[in-house]
């Protein structure tokens, strides 16, 4: 199945989209999915927003070992957590916006886990349960700024660096999946999610051994090798198998 | 005046608080205080909770140069900042738990302020009527993981390591206000804020330069030098001039 949320007449609820016609949900999907089968809405009159309304974003550094290289990292021994704000999300179709601090901004186009249940230092075999469904991500990162700073937070922090969306895939396995991330219709990120350094379920498993996960949280699972700088006037569209296209355009800030 | 939220039979409720009584809101305070004078509440009645509900608690590092310097760090040039997630926040009289992944757990006491009203590129002239009022907060950290990781983020956001309260003073100048650790009743950290690197309505319009900051969002503003362990059977305290003392307990986790 797949899920969307969407603004329509200010108000903002959750859908089950099916030949391009969402059917609103009665409420949340985290405790099971009840249709709202009065109405049907056609996708092209609505907003899509990002497919989750998270407490916090979970991501994880050099979890493809071709892309730690690249950069010129180690892979870690355990995984290595950051966080993104909420503050940074951005829908399908939304605008990813060069701040004026940075002279090098990147895409990294990811697979997105979004929790239904909470989650407190679950075993691997436990959390799949747990999980709501599955999306695109673009981890937007000021390469310079991160590189500065040491810690990421404001090099992956700023406002409209994360993209997610269109929509969540419930019924997926995301042990092998194609990932590509596009600029201006040119390939530049081309993985499968078999090359993670830790699985997708590991990997929730371990971030659920620190820190609660709450209905909603978003773990951002890792990019592939290729990332590359956007500029003003780009594209960006991060495909992955099973799920879609998330696609968004790149302005600089006024 | 001091705010504080807390929970009374399931529900949880913000109030004002005036000679251990709590009269409560008819709303959040964000848009303007509201009493609900029909009833007032003994404040030893209700469970105290943490003064805000953020959608992320920003902090910084190193913003007391006698830190930095007592941890081998240099101060940055900018404020280093990291996130630390909603799920790591405990009350007043809450237990801090020593995870089994770390044998150095330290407290860190700091002076927090909740914003009140969004705030996005703001000059520091504009940040001091957006701010909602001024707690205590201990950013309790997993010292051997923090400087294995290099990234804060696992050291700093385990369950349990964000105590913050009791209330919140709406009325403070904080440019100069003492702040204390005390550690099973012996102090710690001692120092004053007019010590900070980077004041705090400084800080404030430094981060809203990068991500938007929301109603209920916490900004935490660094800590005194003096920082040292916890263990299991500690009490510790952080106690901030005009605003009264965040009092907690340590143990291991389970």
């Amino acid at each position: 199945m797949f899920l969307v949320r969407f603004s329509i007449a200010g108000r903002n609820r959750w859908g089950r989209l099916q030949d391009n016609e969402i059917t609103p949900l009665l409420s949340d999907p985290y405790d099971g999915i009840e249709l709202d089968t009065r109405i049907t809405l056609p996708v092209d009159a609505v907003r899509l927003l990002p497919p989750a309304v998270p407490t916090k974003i979970v991501c994880v550094g050099r979890n493809y070992a071709e892309h730690a290289r690249e950069l010129g990292n180690m892979v870690p021994d355990e995984p290595l957590l950051f966080l993104k704000p909420p503050s940074s999300l951005i829908p399908h179709q939304g605008v990813v916006r060069i701040p004026p601090q940075s002279t090098r901004v990147e895409h990294e186009g990811e697979l997105a886990v979004v929790i239904g249940q909470r989650l407190f230092r679950a075993k691997s075999t436990a959390v799949r349960d747990k999980i709501l469904g599955y999306t695109c991500f673009n981890d937007v990162t000021a390469r310079d700024l991160q590189r500065k700073d040491v810690q990421f937070t404001r090099g992956k922090g700023f406002d409209t660096f994360a993209p997610c969306g269109p929509m969540l895939r419930t019924d997926l396995d995301p042990s092998d999946l194609a990932i590509e991330t596009a600029v201006s219709g040119q390939v530049r990120q081309s993985g499968r999610t078999s090359q993670m350094v830790v699985p997708v379920l590991d990997l929730i498993a371990y971030i659920s051994s620190i820190m609660t996960l709450e209905p909603g949280d978003i773990v951002v699972t890792g990019t592939p090798a290729g990332v590359g700088p956007l500029v003003a006037g780009d594209s960006v569209d991060v495909t992955i198998e099973g799920i879609g296209t998330l696609s968004n355009t790149v302005e600089n800030w006024e």
